[in-house]
């Protein structure tokens, strides 16, 4: 199979990468590196199954032209950053909205049909169900949350014109190697910068769960094996959930700084629109076969070794 | 109060307008008179507290300073016409989506707190629920739906940045006085063209629910009164449901033409991404103590006989 990997020089992305290699299938990444890394696929260049496209997505000549052959998108490009919704508040629009809806578009006019999504927990909003299964309805209470939602219905409406087969994924936080951005890269950094104390976010209460990328690329792969209808939704996430405390003791303990003063800022210096108890509902994928081989702890654990030896 | 109604010059949108001047509120009306018609409000242009905005949407100056002295907002503005979706995939993006994404940035910057908007009952899809309640996930199979069930998704997350308190009405197929569009149009069309047969899309077999617009605008302004939570969600419609068939009937009966010879087009004349069944649950509305007044029948009498008696 020929494969399309938007964001395939990113955290999640590359990983893909490495799988669909890895089996032998043919690859194309498309990516701007504005948070995809080369170091991430350099491995992968002298590959004859290999192809870079270093590029925007908002250049629809490229986008176009990038969709020759291909069988399957895996479009993982996204703006990530949850946080900067509220101050940029059309980045999220034009990033995961607009160009989502180009690369439905660029699909129907090449004829693909099959696309892999990335959504989120976000999508959710401040849920009253725990663990959230999939068929909550969307609350977001965030921007990248309302465009994500927004990005699902639109995979929707295309894969009903046109008889597209699309996989949604909504994801937990992921952790593991390549992470780039979040909670355990904000600590280490103010711990960089200070060993003795460090202020944080919230009292430490809100309650997260997460998973290793590792378990969440197996997780994707199961489902396209797996799960054959039109449309497919599922939840990518944990059983395990923390608090946002016990991430943070978590890191401390791996980078053996158990007694830095930590100062809680408080309930109300947390950023808004944040969801403060995440826990998805993961029956319907482990009915698949599939469960989380990492605890939410060793996956943080392996993120803090990775983050410190690879500083940049 | 001061409201600002986009689309005040449309089908609802003028229904809304008569009901606020009867309450003595200001109202400015803002519309482009794409399908809007100067006709349907024209009784109230010598109002000391009517004003009239004949702009485009688009329009982001004239956008904000609409905004200005304003403490309620009716989103009623709309590209509505579902079929062309498949054709334009843009249209519904810019005309709903866009535009919807524009308005609640001017409420925020000119700190409005309270938005009405018309949502749809094609959000749903081809919901396997019915009569189909509010809590049921967004499954659209239009872009129409994807677009209606994005703009609900930003409504809620700039409710969660700025407390906005919104309305959120999901709404069937309105008949009745100013009718514009659909199939009672449709059908007095081709009629008008030819009174001895008539083709007509589908097997007649699919069930759509409908409401008088009396007893929509009834509801929204029950809704408003009644509810008080931060967003509120309402399906609008009606506890009946008609076939096709019954429905095409009932205009024949209405025109004296019973013996029209029909030519039912079969099921793969639809167009792509109707829904075949739409009934949706409106419990939650008839809580607040409303329900329909006038039956399906009676409301598309009204309709044809409001068509014939104004041809334009």
């Amino acid at each position: 199979m020929r494969y399309l990997v938007t964001g395939g020089a990113g955290f999640i992305g590359s990983h893909v990468v490495d799988k669909l290699l890895k089996d032998s299938h043919m690859v194309r990444v498309y990516d701007n590196f504005s948070t995809g890394r080369k170091i991430f696929i350099q491995d992968h260049f002298k590959k004859k199954n290999f192809e870079l496209i270093d590029a925007d997505l908002s250049n629809k000549k490229i986008l176009m032209a990038s969709m020759e052959d291909i069988d399957f998108v895996f479009h993982l490009a996204a703006h990530a950053d949850v946080r900067s919704g509220i101050n940029n508040r059309f980045i999220d629009h034009e990033e995961n909205l607009e160009i989502t809806h180009n690369i439905l578009e660029a699909m129907c006019k090449n004829k693909i049909k099959q696309i892999a999504f990335s959504s989120t927990s976000s999508v959710y909003g401040d849920a009253t169900i725990h663990p959230t299964p999939e068929d909550y309805p969307f609350h977001p209470t965030s921007l990248y949350g309302a465009t994500k939602a927004a990005c699902e219905s639109y995979i929707h409406a295309y894969s009903s014109y046109y008889d597209f087969q699309s996989y949604i994924f909504r994801f937990v936080s992921f952790l593991g190697p390549r992470y780039t951005h979040g909670i355990i890269f904000d600590v280490l950094k103010k711990l960089q910068q200070n060993s003795k104390s460090i202020k944080l976010l919230s009292d430490g209460s809100p309650k997260k769960s997460s998973l290793s990328v590792f378990d969440g690329i197996e997780a994707m792969f199961k489902i396209i094996e797996k799960s054959k209808d039109q449309i497919n939704i599922y939840n990518i996430g944990h059983t395990e959930i923390l608090t946002v405390s016990e991430i943070v003791n978590t890191i401390l303990q791996t980078v053996n700084l158990n007694r830095v003063k930590k100062i809680w800022l408080g309930k109300e210096s947390n950023w808004k629109g944040d969801n403060e108890f995440v826990l998805l509902s993961i029956n319907k994928l482990k009915r698949l076969g599939w469960k989380p081989k990492k605890s939410i702890k060793e996956a943080i654990t392996e993120t803090v070794l990775y983050l410190t030896t690879n500083p940049k």
